[in-house]
């Protein structure tokens, strides 16, 4: 039998939010390993197993102890918050796996901050969408600028994922000045949510020239309607299609 | 109190896909309403619920029919498959809701196709991504046209859903060509996902060459990678960024 390896989807935070098949994953593991935010968010039932974490930055090494561990015949999860595969360590995991044919890599979905945030705000998803990161760190800041030029040429609706950090303090706004530089209207709809799943979850919705102006932190997910998305009774609302 | 519907997201169809909130909403509801083929994914567990639904193409009417029940006094569960808020009803209750201030609507996030789809297939969006439905029941093909240009102008993976049906057998191979026209290479890496998260799950990797002649049904989603794509061990694996 293969080595195994779980990289689990842990949803916003809250156990509440993980699926059944997450959980068993990890109750079936015996190392956990993960960025130490995400390991502080497991609940009591994991207290028996055996953490490990690196760093931020750090994510090639906290991969390679994931090989590491399950060598040593252990199963192992990986814990990522949100989806596993979006802005998550599959793809790493598999990109190093392709050295590591004894090891088999098993993704557990879950849930993504664009769905969990939209149900916060309303249905600011609810027809075609794009996730964008507004993070350069791994991404060189032209090509996102690229996608946000695309993403309002085609009148997606939008997450903006990482919107800000301290390095990176004005990049909503440099987003927001982009997207309205290329067709968005300044009366666009918009909404973002801070601490999804978690303590202090907390709702706005706005218009772009006012999301502009916001301060958000970096556990922030922003919304961006399309031009057929309205503020309804403060929930931001995209039409699924023609339907009324 | 209001009288609350809750608008769940099932996930793909398992049980075991759903999260904790998900089936406490449920147990909660004396009424499950949904489209016919969602209700007889549910287990065992809600054979004492009152089961509602109506044909498809009479959302709207399945819609009112929440409100109606709530305003019974009962607790009411409209269930979606994947998330409530992408291409589900969290978007006409909202709207329909304007109409009926003393009803709570409290969305449940699922787990999108997006991710469970790209969980079988490996990391095919694990960077910025695109989510564009193919169905031009309630959108006109233009717009669909035009997302497919933008998304490929913006160099985004993407996840296709509702890629064909009996009447638009022909839609996928127009959406790859229209791809193709518009800067994406031949080769490019892609793959697609029959029946995710029920029985007889089938993942596939090919070229966007290849997609274009695939058959492909409804219960299908497909994954178009990005130029940094790559099948790896039979894998589609998009890069995260820079990282190796």
């Amino acid at each position: 039998m293969k080595n195994r390896i779980y990289i689990v989807g842990m949803g916003p935070g809250e156990e509440d939010m993980m699926t059944a098949q997450a959980i068993r994953a990890l109750e079936e593991s015996d190392v956990i390993i993960g960025y130490p935010v995400y390991l502080s968010l497991l609940g009591e039932r994991f207290s028996g197993k055996e953490f490990l974490s690196t760093p931020m930055r750090q994510e090639t090494r906290r991969c390679q102890m994931c090989f590491e561990e399950a060598k040593k015949g252990k199963t192992v999860s990986m814990v990522c918050s949100g989806d596993a595969g979006i802005y998550g360590m599959a793809s790493l995991l598999f990109e190093l796996g392709k050295e590591e044919p004894e090891t088999e890599l098993v993704v557990i979905p879950g849930i993504t901050a664009a769905s969990s945030g939209a149900a916060v705000l309303g249905a600011p998803l609810n027809h075609d969408f794009c996730v964008i990161s507004l993070s350069d760190l791994l991404t060189p800041w032209e090509r996102i600028e690229k996608r946000l030029i695309a993403a309002a040429m085609g009148d997606f609706a939008m997450a903006i994922y990482n919107p800000s950090s301290h390095k990176r303090a004005d990049y909503l706004q440099k987003a927001c000045d982009i997207l309205m530089n290329n067709g968005v209207e300044p009366e666009r709809a918009c909404g973002y949510v801070e601490n999804i799943g978690r303590e202090g979850t907390k709702a706005h919705t706005c218009t772009i020239r006012e999301l502009r102006d916001c301060k958000v932190n970096m556990f922030t997910t922003v919304f961006i309607g399309n031009s057929q998305s309205e503020i309804v009774n403060g929930k931001l609302i995209t039409k699924r299609g023609y339907q009324i």
